[in-house]
């Protein structure tokens, strides 16, 4: 398994579990409240969405992820000694945001499944799951904007250049999948633009809130980049070597998917037999018909040839150099010292985490 | 032919040509620019569906339609004393919402036809419209939040407004396509949100940005809301009996596509023989499987019938009604008389116009 065993430090004390969950209790009820501003259906499909009610419209539990971006949003409003509040209307937009993106990437990625539960496009169509992530796009920054601050001003400005980040980052992911070659470079560049220019708006949009100054939003900003960059190299881990109990994906996810994550783009680029071999291979399955059909062997024999090119243990320590430079941004950054120990334990659990 | 004479005025002197050019000079460069931002391969679909090429990427003189609401944005800007020139974010950024529902619009409603083109999802695929569509909105909050000012966060909060009507206005649509009957009351409201909501923001967007207070903002949005309504109504008669040389579009065009247009509500609501017959026809037609084969004589013979049941009147007099509120809204603000007959000309236009 993809453990990266961060260098023990004082973070280890942090409750991350309590951290996340603070994040979670203080900005859902604020983001229920926005989605119950929606016409209708749009109101029904969105909560639909959010998991908090079934597709026949009875309530549910849902699963509403790591819940990372909130805790890092709260958290950053305390950079500058303001209370953790004032991080929450960024906490419900960067939300927001990042589920707009969802539902739209769904849709064009033609993805089923999202959480254990259908897309929104497969229970309530494409004309809803489009109108729906337009729609909360909007409502984050106007939910922003009504705080009538000028940093919420700024605030508004910083989510928009991520929002702008993340389109970008499906527009290139969509390019490369039509490409048989695909640089390491390109890679990391789609991966910030799709994970980690929004993590760079969680970490600094409440500190943005806060009255932090420009030099201080930007060092949040490297620090929720890097981070986001370490989050998906463990992801591509996950997807590929991840166990599924664990991850709610099936085995061998990301190979079944054809997806060039960083594990096999840097195994393709690491020349030598393994990387020649698994070269091979993954062009022939390109053109193959009966690619669905392939067994579990089939899969753990690429999986195989990628550990032995070299690409799974690139990316784990992908995971780690990306975990180092984050917290080295965090340390530019003057701040209380609790604060800054929940910032790094915040950090270690994204790399040492299981799904 | 819908032609609602205005009374004369003090606008008839006023050259709405040169008005209209004005805002389209002053805002295009601006706009290429901005799309010009848009990573590959969104600036090529965006530049497409804004006309500036064709489908091969071969430089085109696209029509880029009638260009109100650029004129609208530039000449609310000199509300305030301000020169024209300030008003030029708003107008691109109002463009750039606008195009970013055609987009979505567009592939939603299947539409294969925009301004004598293909749309650009039939040309490049529905994942590039609703990339391209979303990368438009983000943009336009983009390029205001990026003045930097007081004026652009109010403004950028109000066209979120705006953009969150459209959004609503379009959802309302879809859902009434599903239904046999709608209200004219339900007709105007989606109406108001299609097209009301961001003629108001392009009416006020300028002098928002030139500083005008919120009461004046208010103003020139009730003249630009009421306008739109205005303005919809006289599409909605050429929908029926424009004539196909001037609009460009198919004889009976809102027919043949079965629209709830206002014409249609408004007669299925009036009673009476012929409205009972209309709602027979139109019962049948729901249900019918080869609508699409139906002769010219058969939409003449549904457009004679919305008209002696006095939808035709009722709507044309409802453009009068909404002509003269938005006229009443203009005279609540304090402006230099040479803008406020720019404005009343531009709103005479909008009711006369042919296409």
């Amino acid at each position: 398994m993809p453990t990266v065993p961060p260098a023990p430090t004082a973070a280890d004390a942090v409750d991350v579990t309590a951290l996340l969950e603070r994040g979670r209790t203080l900005s859902t009820p604020v983001l229920r409240t926005a989605v119950g501003r929606l016409a209708p259906p749009m109101d029904t499909v969105a909560s639909y969405h959010f998991g908090w009610i079934d597709a026949a419209g009875n309530p549910a539990e849902g699963d509403g992820g790591k819940a990372v971006r909130p805790a890092l949003a709260v958290l950053s409003a305390e950079v500058t000694g303001a209370a953790p509040e004032t991080g929450i209307p960024g906490a419900v937009a960067v939300e927001l945001v990042h589920n707009f993106s969802l539902l739209h990437d769904d849709l064009m990625d033609g993805d089923e499944q999202r959480r254990h539960r259908d897309t929104v496009w497969k229970v309530h169509g494409p004309a809803q799951a489009i109108l729906v992530g337009d729609a909360l796009m909007a409502l984050a920054n106007e939910l922003l904007l009504e705080l009538g601050t000028v940093e919420a001003g700024r605030a508004t400005r910083r989510l928009t250049t991520a929002t702008r980040a993340l389109i970008d980052g499906q527009a290139q992911d969509i390019s490369y999948e039509n490409r048989d070659r695909v640089s390491v470079e390109e890679c990391l560049e789609m991966e910030g633009n799709k994970t980690g220019a929004l993590l760079a708006c969680a970490s600094s949009i409440g500190a943005v809130l806060g009255g932090a100054d420009d030099a201080t939003a930007d060092a949040l900003e490297s620090y929720g980049y890097h981070l986001g960059l370490a989050f998906q190299a463990v992801d591509d881990l996950l997807g590929i070597w991840g166990d599924p109990v664990s991850t709610g994906k099936q085995t061998w996810s990301d190979l079944r998917q054809r997806k060039k994550s960083l594990p096999v783009v840097a195994a393709l680029a690491a020349g030598g037999p393994a990387s020649a071999k698994l070269g091979e291979i993954l062009a022939a399955d390109a053109r193959s018909s009966d690619f669905a059909s392939f067994s579990e062997e089939e899969f753990a024999a690429r999986a195989a040839l990628i550990e032995q090119a070299g690409g799974r243990e690139w990316t784990a320590e992908e995971a780690r150099r990306q975990h180092r430079i984050a917290l080295d941004a965090l340390d530019t950054v003057s701040m209380p010292e609790r604060v800054r120990e929940q910032f790094v334990a915040l950090a270690d659990f994204v790399v040492v985490r299981k799904r």
